[in-house]
């Protein structure tokens, strides 16, 4: 059964994150999240010709090792919810086509995982799908390469830019009895407060990170409190101190329980990776392992999961269109585990 | 309740298309489907400055027309699902900017629109949402100049190749008594034989709708005969004589009811389009509008309407890459008509 409250989806029967897997590159390798990867490749190319490829063969690793770890394959995964930030989403066709598996290519932006989780959730939730896989996926080089300049021009990076992480996380959801779980969703509504600086994306997503925190919590009827942890994935070190000063001025305090992903996954100090980290992959991965695992361990009962994206192009920013922001949310919980209610 | 026969998914509520826009360009006014337009434009930039802005505000007319006609607003609507060709779904996301309705950003390529269906169907189904709107747009300029060529460069066009569509189509889908509604749906798995020829992609498409169709088929245990129309969208002339081939040598015979959307938005003799015509927007006008309505007036019975997307991108086809195909299935049939069963 799916309820509603207001917009906000509640699934009763609390669909699980059955496995997760996460794949990255060099620089995530060296950095503090290194050890919640499954694997973390030396070299960017990931034995492959093109970045393009480097990036669908991520996320393919990601897909393959999330249905490994659930003992299950291919052929009992009844849909596929997945998407990158490339052009026509080609990482990941590409990734998806050996595995034949129902697709639904979304485009959100680094707010794509968290849209998958909703989707599979629904589906989920009403019988549509047994078993879903969620996946997205970035690559530093052939983000750079397509939103920026290529590497190859060593052009300097202004301070409020966030590194593309080299990175995908996979999860398939499923019923079961126990295991970290979503127990509702939020899908969020375009906003534009005029941001027209794509090196800084994270002013762009910040109010929709905002609204819709304000809408799940109001429709809710929550607060703050009410979460271990509100997570956004990415705003980086620029955005997340606007999102908290937003949210601050409607009277809402998230700063004792806001992490962002982009501020996880590398080491700021010293890995010169500026206001922090974006991408689809970025959240992807850590939720898919550093969070699922925190709550499935109860080190954390429920997390508030806040993708956000930027949904601009690299044409629309070349045309001076301002940077419209989009959030969706997804709350995580532990499934029968007498730590949580 | 949403019931699975395989991976068919049936709708017992059968969710109706309570409403349908389609708004196009020049060339689509100058076509045989020119009446099915709720407006067709004379020039090209429909007021904009950009092609790009061009799309998006086709897109957003036809979303406001379509709920215009239902006499009904966007904050009533619980969800959007939309998309586009154009990088990063740019069309879409400017498109819902002023709308505020909880987005989600698909990409399917030419499948987009049936894709939308699918999800709409799904949601409504479920009782996730109460109304949805579903939407998708294409503009010839804007694809030509990303896809192939600035049309400035006045490059020649090979037999193959299929005109894009400047066109949106729209549909807002909730629950009603009577209406053309949803039956069934099938999300597709990508087929890729090996096409490299971006100016072929019906070619790369015919593979994927041809095992769509012979999906659907086999698992709701039914055969050509049992449809008045299977609809393609779009494969055009080249694609549309491939997947008739292909299905004849698997001994499925549709060719006395396949129609193909991109074989009927224009003239192909008078008006140089080629193969015919392709682009998410072209499926998407007719079927909000001219198939819908065929449906309303009994003309005809049951429509398999089946989305098929080229899931290419520039890079990739410069790359040398093969070219994925998807192709979705959605059934489309009379609700409480005495004529229909």
């Amino acid at each position: 059964m799916i309820q509603k409250q207001g917009r906000v989806l509640s699934f009763s029967s609390r669909p699980v994150l059955l496995s997760g897997a996460a794949i990255g590159g060099k620089a995530e390798g060296q950095g503090p999240c290194a050890n919640e990867f499954d694997r973390c490749y030396e070299d960017d190319y990931i034995c492959c010709k093109t970045w393009e490829q480097a990036e669908s063969a991520l996320q393919k690793e990601a897909l393959l090792t999330a249905l490994k770890k659930a003992d299950t394959n291919a052929q009992e995964v009844d849909y596929l919810f997945s998407g990158d930030l490339l052009d026509q989403c080609i990482a990941s066709a590409t990734a998806a086509k050996d595995l034949q598996i129902p697709m639904t290519g979304l485009y959100g932006a680094c707010s794509t995982f968290a849209l998958g989780l909703a989707l599979s959730a629904v589906f989920v939730g009403c019988n549509a799908a047994k078993y879903a896989l969620v996946a997205a996926s970035s690559h530093f080089c052939s983000a750079e390469k397509q939103f920026r300049f290529p590497l190859e021009y060593g052009n300097q990076r202004q301070p409020t830019t966030q590194r593309t992480a080299t990175a995908a996380g996979a999860v398939l959801v499923g019923n079961s009895k126990t295991g970290c779980c979503i127990d509702a969703a939020l899908i969020g509504t375009i906003q534009d407060l005029g941001i027209t600086d794509a090196a800084n994306m994270g002013a762009a997503m910040a109010p929709a990170a905002a609204d819709t925190i304000e809408k799940f919590l109001t429709q809710t009827q929550t607060s703050p409190v009410d979460y271990d942890c509100i997570l956004t994935g990415d705003l980086g070190a620029v955005g997340s101190r606007l999102l908290c000063q937003i949210l601050f001025q409607k009277g809402i305090d998230i700063s004792a329980v806001h992490e962002d992903c982009g501020n996880l996954l590398f080491d700021a100090k010293k890995q010169d990776v500026h206001a922090g980290a974006s991408g689809c992959g970025c959240s992807a991965a850590l939720v898919s392992t550093l969070f699922r695992r925190r709550i499935e361990n109860g080190l954390l009962q429920n997390v508030l999961f806040v993708g956000t994206g930027a949904l601009m192009s690299p044409l629309s920013v070349q045309q001076g269109e301002t940077i419209p922001g989009i959030a969706h949310a997804v709350l995580l919980s532990m499934k029968n585990n007498k730590l949580t209610k």
